[in-house]
């Protein structure tokens, strides 16, 4: 039997994005069922009743949800282009630093986003990110992962991609090149890889909705 | 070369506790360096820069943080009583129930400890552990994990033992065993374990403590 391989997603959501690019690294083939998230299906409902939410990728009607468990999933099933390092201490360690971006950096990035540039969230997203700075900085290499990206650099999507608008979209500018030069390094590098491109939501429609969000909050 | 082991603790931590209980159950002897948490080790320092916490777990030389990322290493190096399920599908299940528990349900269970029984605190633990309810009734199985206990039944350890003792120590009753009565029956199976009662602070121990800190709080 051929696999049947759905995702549901929302065309902008990062954690979309990290399972797309898992499922693209590996060249499976996969049908795209696109949520409005203020109405959400009955099949999303059913797939992920704890959490509600995209990405749910649902293998040979086995439903998966959270960004980092699909991720591992995929990672487990389909061979090809590793995603996790097969050392087990080279893989505790990606899996440490995907739940550091995931867990800490990410958060303490939205809270700057969110709160318009509050000082102390600056100060503590400055203070994670410059963690990842130092990483790369003392690794010397051009990905999380080495020569090739791997969990972490999935899991930093957001990272390279979204801060940048959202700022143009709210006319602050917290995530500057000077600040951040080996993790800019790294972005750029990483929005290089082609299929990083083939999984990104495009700019413009990111920019477009966070555009109208901003000024909804204005209006409001 | 023999295997050098250590695990940095403090001795009442439930993060540690999931990490004694993994290493218990592969039967890895290991050497207990216990931490003064008010004046942290150089050894911690260095071996966790990120979040100068316990546990730490150093595997000859090498250091791995976070309890979930430590637990799945251990099951990778040692052989013997499997802590995740070999098939990809139930492995990323028990992922995605340990994530459930640590990122959703304990911090719930805090905020109704930190805020001494806030309503909405109250309200929103008690969302969480029914779903953890509804999970247990649905299965009829013993543990989490099955007949024996897997990652999401460690990952669950704080929630078996911890919040009675709080509770006792706060003089707060939140966590009543007619509202949860199979999350009840879970958490004395699982502490019937013996290895689970080999990795546990002592319960004397731990009312102490949280009885100094409530003391402390009201003087403040």
């Amino acid at each position: 039997m051929a696999d049947e391989v759905k995702l549901y997603e929302d065309g902008r959501s990062p954690y979309v994005s990290r399972v797309k690019l898992a499922l693209h690294l590996k060249g499976v083939k996969y049908e795209s069922v696109v949520e409005d998230l203020s109405n959400k299906s009955a099949d999303l409902l059913k797939y992920n009743p704890v959490y509600k939410k995209v990405p749910v990728l649902v293998h040979n009607g086995n439903p998966i949800s959270e960004s980092l468990v699909i991720i591992e999933y995929i990672d487990n099933v389909w061979k090809g282009v590793p995603i996790l390092p097969c050392d087990p201490y080279e893989k505790a360690d990606a899996r440490f630093w995907a739940k550091f971006i995931a867990d800490t950096c990410n958060p303490a990035i939205y809270e700057v986003h969110r709160s318009y540039g509050n000082e102390q969230a600056v100060l503590e997203a400055n203070e994670k990110l410059q963690i990842l700075e130092n990483k790369l900085r003392v690794s010397g290499q051009k990905f999380f992962g080495g020569d090739n990206i791997n969990l972490v650099d999935i899991a930093a999507v957001y990272i390279a991609y979204w801060p940048e608008i959202v700022e143009e979209a709210k006319g602050i500018k917290f995530f500057t090149r000077d600040k951040f030069p080996k993790v800019s390094e790294w972005a750029d590098n990483f929005l290089n890889c082609q299929v990083v491109q083939e999984t990104l939501p495009p700019r413009a429609q990111l920019l477009a909705y966070f555009k109208k969000r901003h000024e909804a909050r204005n209006k409001a």
